[in-house]
C-alpha cells in the first residue's frame, strides 16, 4: 500500500475537530467559524503539497497541481466538507481527504503530470444551512445565477453573500465553471448503507444515482390561546402538519422499488407551549431510482397536501431541488474496475441511494465515483464510521485512476 | 371618569417596545434583555408614583405603598409582564398597567391607605422560557424551592439563576412570600375571548378557574440518512410524533365539556432536511373546568403515546405543572361587582379558560380577578387589542376595591 494511513487519519481527525457540537458529533454548516477552520486547515495542506489554492465566488476550494500540457483540462479530485447538524466525520470529508492523499502521493512520487490535477473541497452539499443542498457543484455547474445565490437566505435571513463576507469570502468572484477546463471530476464517498460492510467488499464503483426532489412545506392557520379557544374554533397549523407527516411513508411503500420520502426539517411556529401555533414549516425528501416514480410521489403529496386546505388552514408548497436520476459514464466507471483489479481491491458495481456532488457533476463532465464501506450502514449521525485503512484503498483506487486520466491526452 | 387614560396608554405603549420582534408582536422572554429594558420602565414608574421597590429572589418586581397601620398585611395588586414568543401588549402588561395605574391614582388624591398597597409585576407566566409557567406566583406561594429554580433551565441550558445574574437580579433573596403578609391579591387581565366584547360588557368579574396540566413529551428514534435507509427499516421519531399530535384533538373532543389540548412547543433534531429525525420534543397542554377531565386526558394522552413505543421507538411523558380548576373568593367578587354598580360600570360573572397568577395566589390569600375585553377574542398574538377607555375602565373598578380593601381592617 503506498497511500499513508497516517496522513489520512491525521486529516480525518483534524477535520472532525472543527464542530460547533463537540462530542455529538459534526456539526459545520458552510460559511460558519468551524467552515472557516476546516478551509484553512484544507488550504494550508493544499499547500504544503505543492498546490496552488484558490476558492471561487461560493467558496468551493481548488488546489491545483499545473499539468505539463499548456491549457489542457484538469482532473478534479474531492469533495464536499460541510455537515449536516449532528453529522458525522467521514460524509463529505473522507472525500476531500482523499482528494489531499492524492496530491501527497503525486508529490512524493514525482509525478509531473500531462493534465493538471485539482483537488477539490466543495460546500453545501448537505443544504443544512441554505436548503435545496448540492449548492458548491451545481455552482460549478452553472446552476446558480448571482442572483439566485442572493436570495438563498438561512433560517436568520442572511443571505449566501452576507455569510461569505463574514468569514472574509468574495462572493463577487466567479462561480460557474467553463466545462471545456475539465476533463473528468472523481469522488469517493463513504457508502451510507451496509451492503459493502455485509459483504466484506473494498470498494464500491457506482453506476448510477438516485433521483431526488426537495419539497419546502409551509401550513399556515391561526394563532390563539390554548386555554380560550374551544377546539371546533381552532385552526392549528401543527395538527394538519402532524396529518400530513403522518401520512407520507404510506405514499411512499405504496410506489414501492425503494422509493423513500423523509420529514426531516420541521419547525412551528409561535412555539410557545400555550400558543396554538399558527405556522409550521417542513421539507419533504423524496428518492427513487426511478423518474417515474419521483414524479408520481410529489404529485400525491402535493395532493395529499391540498386534501388539508380548508377555511383557515393554508398549504404552500415548493420544489427547491430536483436531480434526475443519473448513469455515470462507462469509460470511468471501467477505469476504476481495472485499477481495483490492478491492486487486488475487492470491489462492486452499484447503485447510490445518495445524491452526491458526482450527480450534478456529471451533467458538464465525464464523473467516476467509489464508496467505501460504512460501518453498520450508519450516517447523518456521530457513529458514522469508516476504518482507515479502508479509506487507504478507496484512496489507492482513485490514485491510479488520477494518474491514467492525468497522463492520457 | 378618574383613571387617566393618557397615563394607561404611555404605559401600554412603552412597554410595547421592549421585543425582541418588532413589528412581528411582543417576544419578552424572562431575563432577557427586553426584560430588564420593561422591569426598568416599570421600577421607575413605580418610584415617581412613590413606592418604595424591591425585587425578590425569582426577579419579580414590588412597588410599596406603606399603610397607616403598623405590620398591616398588604393589598397586592398585578399581574405579570413576559410574553409568549410573538405575543401582544396586553397579555400580562395590561394588569401591570392598572397596577402602576392605581398607584397613580392614590398619590394623585393623597389616599393613605390603613394597610400598605403593593403593586407588582410577575415573571415566566407564560412559560416561554423555562416551561411551566405561573412561576412567578409559583415561587411568592412557596411552591418552588431553591433547588427546584437551580433545575430550571431555557433550551439553551441557561439556569434560572445564570440567567438573572446575567441581568443584575439577586437569586440569592428570599422568593416564598409569608401568607401573613399579604391581604389580597387583585389581578386585572385581557379577557383572551369573544364574550365581553359580542356582549358589549366592559369587565368580567371571575368567579372560577379552568385547572390546566403540562406534559412534556420525548420521542426517541434513530436517525438515518434520508436517502439509504428503506422505509421498512426506520425508526424515524417525526413520524411517530405525527401520528401522535394528530390524534390528540380527537381525545380533548370526546371527553368534552369544553376540554381542550394543545400542541404548542415543538422541536426535531437533529432537523437536517436529509436526516431521519431521532429525537422530537413536544408539549401537550391539557385544560378543563373539572379535574376529572383533566385527569382522564392525561391518563389517555400517556397510554396513547406509550402505544407509539416499538422496536426503535421510546417515548417519555413528564407533568411539568398542574393546577387544579379554582374558585375564586365570594366576598371579594362580591366586592369587585359592588364596585361596578357604584361606578355605573356594565359588567358580568364569567369562569375563566386560562390560567392565570390569581389562581395560584389563591392557595395563599384572597384573590379578585376581572376580565376587561379583547378585540376579536385575540391573544398569544400581535394582534391582540383592548381600547384604553376599557383598560381604564377596569383600573377604575381596580382602585374602587383596593380602596375598600386597604381601609376596612
Amino acid at each position: 500500500m503506498i497511500a499513508s494511513q497516517e496522513r489520512i487519519e491525521k486529516h480525518i481527525n483534524s477535520l472532525s475537530k472543527y464542530t460547533a457540537t463537540p462530542n455529538q458529533g459534526t456539526t459545520r454548516l458552510t460559511y460558519s467559524e468551524e467552515d472557516l477552520q476546516a478551509r484553512t486547515y484544507i488550504k494550508e495542506q493544499m499547500k504544503t503539497y505543492g498546490l496552488k489554492v484558490r476558492e471561487d465566488g461560493l467558496g468551493n476550494i481548488f488546489g491545483k497541481l499545473e499539468g505539463e500540457k499548456k491549457d489542457a483540462p484538469s482532473v478534479i479530485v474531492g469533495s464536499h466538507f460541510d455537515s449536516v447538524p449532528n453529522g458525522g466525520d467521514y460524509d463529505g470529508p473522507a472525500g476531500v481527504v482523499a482528494g489531499l492523499e492524492i496530491a501527497a502521493l503525486f508529490q512524493e512520487n514525482h509525478i509531473k503530470p500531462a493534465h493538471p490535477l485539482e483537488i477539490i473541497a466543495m460546500i453545501e452539499e448537505e443544504g443544512s444551512r441554505f436548503g435545496g443542498g448540492l449548492m458548491g457543484s451545481r455552482g460549478i455547474a452553472g446552476y446558480l445565477q448571482k442572483d439566485d445565490i442572493k436570495q438563498l437566505k438561512d433560517k436568520n435571513g442572511i443571505s449566501v453573500p452576507e455569510a461569505m463576507e463574514e468569514i472574509g469570502l468574495d462572493p463577487s468572484l466567479e462561480v460557474k465553471r467553463d466545462p471545456k477546463t475539465i476533463k473528468a471530476f472523481l469522488e469517493m464517498h463513504i457508502e451510507q448503507g451496509p451492503l459493502l460492510e455485509e459483504e466484506q467488499i473494498s470498494v464500491g464503483v457506482v453506476e448510477s444515482i438516485v433521483g431526488l426532489t426537495q419539497l419546502e412545506v409551509t401550513i399556515s392557520g391561526k394563532a390563539g390561546h390554548a386555554g380560550t379557544t374551544p377546539m371546533d374554533r381552532r385552526s392549528d397549523a401543527l395538527v394538519a402538519a402532524a396529518n400530513i407527516i403522518a401520512k407520507l411513508p404510506q405514499i411512499a411503500i405504496e410506489e414501492g422499488e425503494g422509493t423513500v420520502t423523509t420529514v426531516g426539517r420541521h419547525e412551528v411556529f409561535p412555539n410557545g407551549a400555550n400558543v396554538i401555533p399558527d405556522k409550521v414549516t417542513f421539507s419533504v425528501d423524496i428518492r427513487s431510482s426511478k423518474e417515474e416514480h419521483i414524479k408520481n410521489v410529489v404529485q400525491k403529496v402535493k395532493d395529499f397536501i391540498a386534501s388539508y386546505e380548508k377555511d383557515n388552514i393554508q398549504a404552500e408548497v415548493e420544489q427547491s431541488l430536483y436531480m434526475q436520476p443519473k448513469e455515470l459514464n462507462q469509460e470511468i466507471c471501467s477505469l476504476l474496475q481495472a485499477s481495483c483489479e490492478q491492486l487486488d481491491i475487492s470491489y462492486i458495481t452499484m447503485h447510490s441511494g445518495a445524491g452526491h456532488d458526482a450527480m450534478v457533476l456529471s451533467d458538464i463532465t465525464e464523473v467516476g465515483l467509489i464508496f467505501v464501506p460504512s460501518k453498520d450502514g450508519l450516517s447523518h449521525c456521530p457513529e458514522e464510521w469508516t476504518a482507515t485503512h479502508e479509506l487507504a484503498a478507496g484512496v489507492e483506487v482513485l490514485y491510479e485512476t488520477a494518474l491514467k486520466l492525468t497522463k492520457k491526452s
